[in-house]
């Protein structure tokens, strides 16, 4: 990553912040730890435990959190805000803009735009898509290549398609959704009828619709539903590899990480975070702000506020003691066979 | 969802049923859920516990089964059929049809057919497709855009390949195969042979075969044999993002829930259920009809009809027992501590 | 599989062999297990354990390891060998070309390739690619359909990139490295600042790289890392459906096998190997020659040379003595009851 940014660039994005020191530091070409970077570099205080870093860091622009009492060095700039870690972020998407810089607008020539698709201003889309008749893409929509967008579906303004997403027909996605690379949405759900011995697909007439800013990691896969919809909240983050089934409904600002399996009709309210590779049998609830623990399996409600952990899942705490005891298992059944004999 | 269907077109789908009551109820526009139907939707009682819903549903169509005792109110009808739900089934794959219509039979002028590819009548290609040389298409298959079909693979009639869909080289499917988005079949398998501290790929020179009816799920993977065929048996239906390694052999009419994991050469016989995220390690056999519960970790052979949970897994029953109990091993260690005191 | 290789095309591949019996044994036609092949097949002694079956195989050909003691039947042929499997392996390479021959050099003209791109002599591209501007490609490099290769992405010699890769932008492939079908590398890292109870995405400016030999398997993901890069060290193996987060380091020769989800910022050294759908969570180290087995979930630093299994981890041994004592526990409250009693 090589960047170059001015002292000026950086307070522009960030005009509240308080300066401190020269200001004269030349331009800013990297970003790095308090330990580890070296002149020329920004560097940030996010945690207070590294507090003790800014005193000797090299970097030649600090941002600290505004109650941060201290004095830069010679050559040295610090920059007080309210949220370091925020204000990084802002600067780094001036880099992002810079290192990733959008494609031109418009309508790639080689691809496929069918009758009666609506488009917006200033839409991008890339070599080799396929936007089916009805599909509706509101302004500022970016989609890379190799992108599928069927029939009748909706993409809101600002949203984000990478390489290889598939929008299946009559799905919807809100404002600044963004979907990685290889995300399916729409596909199938998974439910059939026992007939004569056979499994017969259940037909789903549904869709799945994406509420504003969300954004789905790559790969990830969420089906429709079988009626009515599948429904990601406003604000939710869900991670790559993730299976969501037919008929789900989560909430507002959840946080779904890597290789979760949701399964149909499951229903979560805001704020739930769920760790890694974690799995939901059908039909459930989960209460608002539920934090569930990495690879749980969760097979009942969850109520507002748990945080549950393991398979079957236990109160986190309960968890955490139980796996201590089955560490000592192999004493008690030891000590229980002395105490047998000797009673 | 928007629909439109009349009471013939609905009796023309369901010519065996038995209908009572008011013969103009007028066009059906919605399908719902017993207690939560309006006036013009349909509603079906595919679950006993549900019988009392029955009378006061305001569904201006109820799908009952053949043995029902009531009467419609004024201005309803009841449908009395074998499985009400089945039945459903087969209404909404007429509205599926309308919602979802396939797209207009031909090979899309984007797509790049190889020299020496065999396409049967009716079939449709969406765009952007690339079929190599030597495959062979089978009768009204349906092949979405961004698929890519290798050389000699096969695809027998009927069947559909939704989008971004690989089918590579020398795999083959039976006829009414469903391959759902981003599905890859025949990736190389994933095995070793250790030379002078590398890892050197072993070759993988057989294929997959997929027989008749068989459906998969969105960005599930099968890879490849190493001589002969990884192969799935007919009827067998497999979610999302499923994997299924090199060699692996699968019955007929399996279910096999989304993100499970089945190592190479595994082989299960037929009428296996598998809860999702459940894994299996190499070599195995699964006995005819055994149930694998979710997140289960499977290192044995499997006996017909058993039915496990956990990892190490254990009976059904038994893995239940041993949840309960550890949920008191807190108490056990307290109480065992109190009596070696006083013993 | 249908092949036919002469015996001196097979000595070509494997010079060093030492040929003892029949040389005209005629074309080989396949290859199967000792107890299996049948008159024109080539089988191979791989695990010693079957040494009893050679005698009596009706292979054409058998691999043996050199200090194999035996003579071969009329009209058989044994090659004694260094490492018989790898022996075959070669053998199958050469079947391999046959079997699946690559497609013509050069750049299919349907494929988009911007401005800027720099290709190096003999490289093949298939139909429907995407490659941004800035990209180098090297010599030999096969990529196949639909592949999207983002600005300024560096693909070493001999690599090869199957259907529907997406590699984007920036990220570096080393020499000789595979990504199967629908693989992602180079994806959003999953990182959110809290801000006013907003998520807010945490731009990732870096990169993913992937040093030489790495093979990749189908729809595996890699995500690139918030400054610096994620990197994949040298001959390491990834199988399909693996999670791969921001900023992660993986050494060199691991093998990670399906569905393993390894968090944010983790840190392999060389020779570890993960099981099926173990997890990692964020920030830990794996020492080197780590072994951990399937579904296990690590939640701490790993010592080098260290076997673990389950959730939490435990030292494999005291993990499988767990299992058992578990197994007990039915019996052990039984008789604390009795004992609890009568004391």
């Amino acid at each position: 990553m090589s960047i170059e940014l001015t002292l000026d660039e950086i307070l522009k994005v960030l005009p509240e912040g308080k300066l401190d020191g020269d200001k004269h530091v030349g331009s800013l070409s990297g970003v790095a730890a308090l330990d580890k970077a070296q002149s020329g570099d920004i560097a940030f205080l996010g945690n207070p435990k590294y507090k003790g870093q800014v005193a000797s860091t090299a970097a030649s622009l600090v941002l600290l959190p505004s109650d941060f009492v201290g004095l830069p060095r010679d050559g040295q700039c610090y920059l007080r805000v309210e949220e370091p870690s925020y204000a990084l972020g802002l600067i780094c998407r001036v880099i992002e803009e810079r290192l990733f810089p959008p494609p031109s607008i418009g309508i790639h020539s080689s691809s496929c735009m069918e009758n009666g698709v609506i488009v917006a201003d200033s839409v991008t889309i890339g070599p080799f898509c396929h936007i089916e008749g009805g599909a509706e893409i509101g302004a500022d929509v970016r989609i890379a290549s190799h992108v599928h967008v069927g029939a009748f579906a909706k993409i809101g303004a600002g949203s984000r398609l990478f390489n290889g997403v598939k929008l299946l027909s009559r799905c919807e996605l809100g404002e600044r959704v963004i979907l990685n690379a290889g995300v399916v949405v729409g596909s199938e759900g998974f439910g059939f009828d026992q007939v004569s011995g056979r499994h017969e697909k259940i037909p789903h007439l549904g869709n799945v619709v994406i509420e504003d800013d969300v954004e789905i990691g790559a790969n990830t896969c969420i089906d429709r539903s079988r009626f009515a919809e599948t429904r990601i909240g406003e604000g939710t983050k869900i991670d790559n590899l993730v299976q969501i089934g037919h008929n789900v409904r989560i909430g507002k600002r959840c946080l779904v990480v890597a290789q979760v399996g949701i399964s149909g009709s499951v229903s979560f309210d805001d704020d739930v975070i769920v760790g890694g590779q974690a799995g939901f049998a059908g039909h459930l609830n989960v209460g608002k702000g539920a934090k569930i623990a990495a690879q749980a399996g969760i097979t009942k409600n969850v109520e507002a506020g748990a945080f549950l952990k393991g398979n079957p899942a236990l109160p986190y705490a309960l968890a955490q003691r139980i796996a201590v005891l089955q560490r000592k298992l192999p004493d008690l059944f030891k000590r229980f066979a002395d105490l047998d004999e000797t009673s």
